[in-house]
């Protein structure tokens, strides 16, 4: 049984699609096809909440035309989960993204997590998101490096330093568990288990892997989205009337 | 000392902008000048979360626009404050938008209020913005009416017996304030205090004079966004290269 | 890639052991292999905090047991989740429990959910399980049919009338996703889906599926028990001095 | 529209008034005219919560009398906020008072705050204020500066160190707004928003400001104290009877 | 060895003084000595929040002069428990009130509490003290007689009544066990037990029984307030110079 | 009026019973005879979950032995509070246990507590009971001096400079009292008042004065047990038919 997901780069450079789809082909299941995409235009990544705001409307985009062409799953590559709520509402694929399935394995992992961000900027929205989705007394505390999302390939051993600095002070804080709140950490992880001795959460792996336990539990199950509040969908005339996708 | 103040109505309609004008109006300071704008394109209403979020980029448009032009307050005209804290991030006006005003004028008049919604389907995102906004512990329930936001005037004597029924409602579960939790509800609530004994607070006045009151602070006092975390300025630079507005 | 896991009802009689088996293979992906065990002693449900606490030693010992024969997870099959960080930590398997699978799948499904128990009886110990998950804020309700483990298959049309009434009225309160919240109720939630239109979550199902993902996670990524503090192991000398299992 | 306003230090010596007169004529609306008054007898300060339990039947005295002279609000200028509540319960008159007036104002301006005290005898009737306004999520946290009320003046340039020392330690910790947590800490806030870069919220302008704010809804609008539970005026004869103030 | 306690009716009359110390003596150790105080003047009730707010500087010293007098705890007698961490931060005594110590025992005794108040009015303050306290996560719901302080002994028959519905409700909604939330409902606590079936807890019964408990552990073990924070004591010589009792 | 309490060291070693006794026996009450019991096998300390969940039967089986002895109260001699709820279900004795009596203690004797405790592997567990208790919001920290149950009378000194150290970073962070976190920390808490000048809550007599004190409540008043939900009882024919103690 063949499952189909698209892994959606939000932003206008597909600089990040080839070495993602890379590493995510190593942690798919068997049956898995793994597509990735970005967006034609738009910013390069997406610290600004307005930026993130900015790019949600193409990322549904994009979603709709892979629903169209018979994918399974889409996942929303970027750790404040830009469009999930509003992607879930319009689509009736399985929609992942990193932030969400993250914290569902971490807070099973061990007692609470912590999470690693890029800057202190994105935590007031990843924090937003944590309350959002329930995980509040799971969570000890977000710890910045202070490096960009384009710093952190640039020294590679300097952002592993920081990492695992951070990761630290989370667990002398009380985490057992970590989260690399960021997608472009993809890979760190390994070394930073070596390191700190807890898991380490990656989260593009994080997204795939609750991509695909979403997407079974919906063909063998048949559970989705409730349809009744949050995810009530629109309706079809009204988005062909003010042609909104 | 005259202030600009633009409501801006978030739909591709602009049926609602001389009404909501005249009205305003009516509750301005002597000194403020109010424009409503709307946007050229769009969905007619913003129920859905994927239409809210398709029209955030326009609302942040209009904004820059508008500040351009040397407006000094901006109001985001719906009740999911779609953009307030994306469009705080990008502009030094001052910004406002109706849930986060009502909130904080209803849980100053009272021990705890109740939010009127139009239908259950817009209670999750609007609970979210509660919490949010600090004001979980201030709430005591949403009330819906099950009326669409193009429902509510074409039976206003419908509306009116749902808003009282919803209103008593609230009161009876322990509410002390009544906030209408649509913009479409504008001038509702002066028929619904008489007829339940609490203030009701309209959430478009509220956002024009919390509007009012922050441009005061700013401009006297010169308190305005903290430029250090959630509303860290995006880079010039990066908004000309991405051609992000 | 062949996964065995042992689905164990923590009971003193192996009633429950064929039909659930029966029932759990529908579910289960195709390289699992399912076994079910219970007990050799015991009470025959565990309805009381203390019964729930008698079961426990004889839980832990089973999946030692199995371990040792190789299982790669053990679900402990009873909506207490009874013993469930205690097995984590003496264990290298993965186990689930009822509770905890099906409220992760649940608040990815919806905005919030109620949980329909048997009895007012089982609400405060499950209601500290819904904290100790962190899921406190996605719990609209729980809704008690008032029926006994032991009731629920006496007469199946007044019990599925019981819940579906109970499921309405979660609705009604804001949920938008019913957890069963008895291992005993397996099988009713395809007819309460039908009849209420939301996903119905079957507990024992979700224990399941959540194994296997869990299973996934730890042979594909390697991600398992954090050992640093919940979940710290006992060493294995006291554990032999003491003769404890 | 002429605005009348009193502002009342709370204590027995009317040593702050004119200064703090002078400082709010900077900042008061051009229709607003302030006086400023305080008991005739009692402490000096309030830092002790018996001694602010004193106070109050005094601080009600007060009000009355300028309610019947027409003013039409008043200010109770203790960080305290002593007798907010019971003000407003027997009053037709705005009252505000500098916390509940300085949080929401910080909350609105970023995304959390911290509250610098003079002792950390302060901080637990102040926690008991944040949560009882409903704030408690905004909080970052209390900060000591470890000097009494009547200390703050004397060195002053010892002062501004600690407070600069304080708001630095809280903007570390996540704070974007910072609230001064004492009246008489009147004016430091200028020079420290200088050095630390963020809005830091002066009390008493908060309460003047706020003071204005709700003079304008009452009279524009007509949202007064809702009369319904919490601020249900007692009855006259009873006052009388009882000789009550 | 002889405990002497003081339960002080923080009230301008004595009515009550008489047989509430009978009611006491049938519940009070054999070692404790309990007489009865009321104010000289002030309201008869302190159903408001300014009336409570009047009586505590009288309740205040009442309880200096009885400390002075040799005796070991004072009983602020209403439910609001006005002045309770003041008489602490003021007195070595042992000071209790109703609300704090019946929450104590009735969180003790089931899993959650219900609380049955006279009037609307009460809610608000009480609720505070709950959070206060702590006890929010214990509490299921106020139930509101709608009878005033002075209504209760009218007809005991129609109060004996709307104390069982109320109750009833309590239980239904999940209380386990009833807190009667006014010291004038003492007494009605037995016959409320025999109808409803859960433990029903008298407050002035629930405050003297804890204030012989503290005077115990301060004479045998010397555990008494904390005297760094909330607890700290005001200096003498301020208490003189100011004449502050 | 003799009130006989035995209290059970829920170890499979007598090793303390000695010492705890003639400890407990210069605090407790004139009336009172204390009796200590311990498992006649078993792990000689519980700092693991999964030994913890191993002595529960043995001590439900202890708490049943001497209720048939007519003990008045049985106290769970492990800060883990193991079997205190399940006790309490089977049981109409007065059952206590460390942490529940000295939190109630605590949370009265000043704003907020920290907990010390031996290990970090201890705080994911007992900060469950934190909450399951409702003392949440009056926790400022748990503090971990990393020893086990068994070190600490090893070297009395080193313990002691632990206990001290942990407990000024409590006091730091905002603790007004101190609890010792485990009962074989008995005795220690005389030097650490002095030291740190704060309560400092002996949890051994926490739980004997808490017992005495509900004692005095069940016999003088009637209060226990509330059998309608948490503590409802199993019917004894289950407990006889499937041999259950």
């Amino acid at each position: 049984m063949v499952v189909k997901i698209v892994y959606i780069n939000p932003v206008g450079t597909d600089a990040f699609d080839k070495p993602m789809k890379e590493f995510l082909d190593q942690y798919k299941s068997p049956d898995t096809i793994i597509e990735v995409a970005s967006l034609k235009s738009g910013p390069w990544h997406t610290e600004y909440y307005s930026y993130d705001a900015l790019v949600i409307p193409d990322v549904l985009r994009v979603i709709r035309e892979y629903e169209n062409k018979g994918s399974d799953a889409a996942i929303i590559g970027c750790f404040y989960d830009p469009g999930l709520h509003e992607a879930r509402e319009i689509s009736d694929m399985v929609i992942t993204a990193p932030a969400e399935s993250a914290m569902h394995i971490a807070s099973t992992l061990g007692d609470r997590f912590s999470i690693i961000v890029g800057r202190r900027k994105w935590i007031p929205l990843m924090m937003q998101n944590v309350v959002k989705y329930g995980f509040e007394s799971k969570l000890v505390s977000f710890e910045s490096v202070e490096l960009g999302v384009w710093d952190f390939h640039k020294d590679i051993e300097e952002t592993k330093r920081r990492l695992i600095r951070a990761a630290k002070n989370a667990v002398d804080k009380g985490a057992e568990v970590i989260i690399l709140g960021c997608t472009v950490l993809f890979g760190f992880f390994k070394d930073l288990e070596k390191e700190v001795g807890v898991p380490v959460v990656d989260p593009i792996i994080a997204s795939l892997k609750y991509a695909e336990f979403l997407v079974e539990l919906k063909k063998m199950i048949g559970w989705s989205w409730s349809r009744i509040g949050m995810y009530e969908k629109p309706p079809k005339d009204e988005i062909e009337k003010w042609k909104l996708f």
